[in-house]
């Protein structure tokens, strides 16, 4: 069975459980701090990265968000995340660059930073002005995924697809961490609403980082 | 026709002109500076950043270098990048990631940042230590890439890939920019030159930034 090296903020593990999820894969979890791992971990992945999936007996390790989950869109025909003409796939792959490094490195990094390694191994305070910033950088974003959603039914187009399973992951970090701030977001919030009511989204939301709280509202199944 | 937005020291915007020029589609470049890029540009790439890929008469644009490269490997079938099963598939799209990630973080982002834009725009003097450090990471990343290579005819298997363009383009950069030290890495020097001789490099050999000057060894087409 594959086991999945991840801890419970990591946003990219968060987007691969919700695609093995989505494509009836099993997997058991291995909790791993990146930032404190040893040489055990390294061998696995030489980029000292969470996630990792590895299959002890089948001696198979994959390692990068995206190279998994391109991994499991060719070999299991379920739920296809990556779909449509080159056009549609290279639009998919697009926006999910844009949430796994933008919306990452703008909103979810910097709240990582300040709230949860500060909290938990720095033992530092949380520095006000980054975190003003990083939930500045989070209206942005969801302005743009508002207008996505004004002009097409998932965000990459028709169909559900990575894109919207890459953007889902990074705002549930986000919103765990206090960053989201929902309002004037109500075409982003009904879309995050009807992610957040799948199978697949529930073991996330209840899931918690010992020691840091999420608002009330993160695991909440009704809008208002 | 194609027109890549691109700057000549971007190493994804190298990547994808090497796998341009090796799968045979023609394309023209025009020059942009992602810092300082007006509304345009943010038109074509909500992220702000090189490389984008326009054709103007298919009104089609095309964001994100991975994204771009998955494009051309599913749409060209000549110099297939991206080849064998999905394990081979994996392994090469996570060493894409780790040399468009880790060698990019490590390496290549602060040389740039300390050697052209505080040069070119910030009228900064550099920083030693962070040069220091950088060179100290292009080594750490050489060992494994002569690892690499002491083990497989390409770095992710036995036929070249998209892991070689993406290391090749960073490393590149990182060259130009003064940041790499051959000494103690045969391996990797004599894998690097073999792809500096490839037609499909020497555009990027030849190219300029205006007021910074490549090491002499930089464009040198013989090993000694
Ligand atoms: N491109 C990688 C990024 C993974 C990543 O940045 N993971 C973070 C945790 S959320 C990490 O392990 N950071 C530790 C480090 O970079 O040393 C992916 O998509 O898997
Ligand atoms: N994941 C992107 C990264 C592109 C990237 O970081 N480009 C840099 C230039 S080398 C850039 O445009 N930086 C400007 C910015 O981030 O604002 C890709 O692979 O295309």
């Amino acid at each position: 069975m594959w086991r999945l090296f991840h801890f419970p903020l990591c946003p990219f593990s968060r987007k691969v459980r919700l695609l093995l999820s989505e494509k009836g894969v099993p997997y058991e979890l291995q909790r791993v701090e990146p930032w404190s791992a040893g040489d055990e971990f390294y061998a696995l992945n030489p980029a000292g990265r969470t996630p990792v999936l590895h299959d002890a007996e089948k001696n198979r390790t994959l390692c990068d968000s995206r190279a998994i989950c391109e991994y499991f869109e060719e070999t299991v025909e379920q739920a296809p995340m990556i779909n449509g003409t080159a056009v549609n796939r290279a639009e998919i792959r697009r926006l999910t660059a844009l949430f796994d490094e933008n919306f990452y490195g703008d909103v979810t990094a910097p709240l990582m930073h300040e709230r949860m390694k500060k909290r938990l191994f720095l033992r530092e305070p949380p520095n006000s002005g980054i975190l003003r910033e990083a939930m500045k950088n989070a209206h942005a974003h969801l302005d743009y995924i508002d207008w996505l959603i004004d002009t097409r039914a998932w965000l990459a187009g028709p169909t559900k697809s990575m894109a919207d399973l890459a953007a889902a992951a990074q705002i549930s970090v986000a919103d765990y961490l206090g960053g989201i701030d929902w309002a004037g977001h109500e075409q982003s919030r009904d879309w995050y609403f009807t992610f957040k009511c799948r199978p697949s989204f529930r073991p996330l939301l209840a899931e918690k980082m010992e020691g840091i709280h999420p608002p009330a509202h993160y695991a909440q199944l009704d809008v208002d």
